[in-house]
């Protein structure tokens, strides 16, 4: 485990015990296939990274109740439905090294099962009494599901710009990040906060935090992430590292990476040949430097903070999206 | 027509086109592809009996401000979404005599359109400014998809029993119309009506028009209702009539009926057996009765109402429900 990871674990680790507390609880009354399909997602390795930003930035913002982990999994459900119906959208197989929900079960479980949980994200969300943490969730999910159904859309597609893909990774992943965060800021109700701030580093590390995602699809192998190697291109989805280095390229290297990526069977051979072109063309490296902006970005936005073990908790998390290897 | 039909078709026609109003203004700022799968089952012919249900529940309870058929549309997102889910759930081909969204696009953007859909649900339910209405609309969609797992789950269990179909249609139908008449009355904010009452009617309502629609499957030809006929049967839906029937057939016809049941490839001549041995045990009959006495319980909710226009197409609705073919 790197020195970095280690030390916000150790920093985190009742917050991460409460928050795993909490989810256990939420779930207990439901009835049982519920639990059990809601339980295989929830409880199948997960980070707790979104719930845990929301814990911190709650405690950032001086919150002084005793609701902020019951509150924190309001975004671990909407997490966890987001992969139920991602799966499906993938057609992945494997999560986390684990068999995925609609393999187990089946598509329509799965559907279901994610639809409770937006549902159950819901009612916690009601629970706060705050109408703006209300309207937070429901743009996250306006904005994750549209995401989606874009990204979806353009699947496979070499037309695709750094710009759309911004669009896509905002939906997808940086408005959680961004909602939980503000939200933290929000049941905390001090006034001497604007929650935009917090906003702003949740929603920088988000973007940072995929990116680094993206970029581990073609640095890894599959074992340590649990998912296969090349998955993202394979299911047509093209991440920064090959818009940027197809847009690098000249026609003739741009042409043997166009025709790796338009074969979703293509070899490992294949798969080499086109990852030593994102390197001659600086897609890896790109996108590297544009995460690290990003989270320079994150932890500028903390600055105004006065020191404390939480605000270099949050600023080693976004350290650590750079670094992580899973 | 049926008079019956004609005279609330009459009635609320300025409502019905409030309501389409809304529905495409409030559809029309999100991008091309949601459009279309949304539209695509949001003006594929239903009947926008959920939102006029919110209508005049605000009317009856003497609503003055100018946002019902806004705020209704919640109830339609609503359903759409469910539709849209349960499509996938039910590997239906056909709905109201269009083909499903599912196999004009495919799965993933049937599903991701519904959860866009019960975003925007949430998002009108925020803008109500009510928590009451937002903890009714986080009830409905944690109701409903707990009803659609559960109907999942006992797929083909021919041990169901009329409670367990209760449970079924209670969370997958009834708590909609609750909850769409009760938003009406909590919208109009008159400390007079407790909203109860109006959940109540919708209640009830709600419980007899899925009954009356489960008749549809043995009554009717397929045409009229845009479906197949024995469809819930092929897709192993137990449903009152067949519940009763096997309830109080002897051995020997409960066992015809079960080699019935159990494939399901029937013929159309099972089928018209089945259908004969449904009528022998009564099984039509009691469905008729029930859902009979679940309309005058919700047209009884409505008793202490001063007579209005309002309150007499509540109770011809109701009435309605046992007489519509589709």
């Amino acid at each position: 485990m790197s020195d970095l990871k280690t030390k916000i674990l150790a920093a985190v680790s009742e917050d991460l015990e409460a928050i795993d507390g909490a989810l256990a609880e939420n779930l207990a009354p439901h009835f049982d296939l519920t639990r059990e399909v809601a339980g295989h997602i929830l409880f199948g390795g997960g980070k707790r990274l979104r719930p845990l930003l929301m814990v911190l930035a709650a405690r950032l913002c001086e919150y002084a109740g005793d609701k902020a982990a019951t509150f924190a999994i309001i975004f671990e459900y909407l997490h966890a439905a987001t992969l139920l119906h991602d799966d499906l959208v993938d057609e992945a197989s494997v999560r986390r090294g684990k068999p995925v929900a609609n393999t187990v079960w089946d598509n329509s479980t799965a559907v279901l099962t994610g639809d409770f949980l937006l549902a159950r994200s819901l009612s916690l969300a009601a629970d706060t009494g705050k109408l703006e943490v209300i309207r937070t969730i429901a743009r996250i999910t306006e904005m994750m599901s549209q995401g989606e159904i874009q990204q979806l859309n353009r699947k496979g597609d070499l037309a695709l710009t750094e710009k759309d893909y911004m669009a896509v990774i905002e939906c997808k992943t940086a408005v959680l990040f961004q909602g939980a965060c503000r939200t933290g800021a929000l049941v905390a109700e001090r006034n001497a906060t604007d929650p935009q701030v917090l906003a702003d580093y949740g929603y920088n590390l988000g973007l940072a935090f995929q990116m680094a995602d993206d970029l581990l699809d073609y640095t890894l192998d599959s074992a340590a992430l649990g998912k296969v190697v090349g998955a993202d291109l394979r299911e047509g989805k093209l991440t920064l590292p090959v818009i940027h280095a197809l847009e690098n390229a000249g026609p003739k290297d741009r042409q043997t990476m166009e025709t790796i990526i338009r074969n979703p069977d293509f070899s490992m051979d294949d798969f080499k040949t086109l990852i030593e072109m994102l390197r001659a063309h600086h897609g890896i490296r790109y996108t590297r430097e544009t995460a690290k902006a990003y989270v320079a970005r994150a932890k500028g936005c903390l600055d105004g903070f006065k020191p404390s073990v939480t605000r270099e908790t949050l600023c080693d998390i976004a350290d650590y999206a750079l670094e992580r290897k899973a």
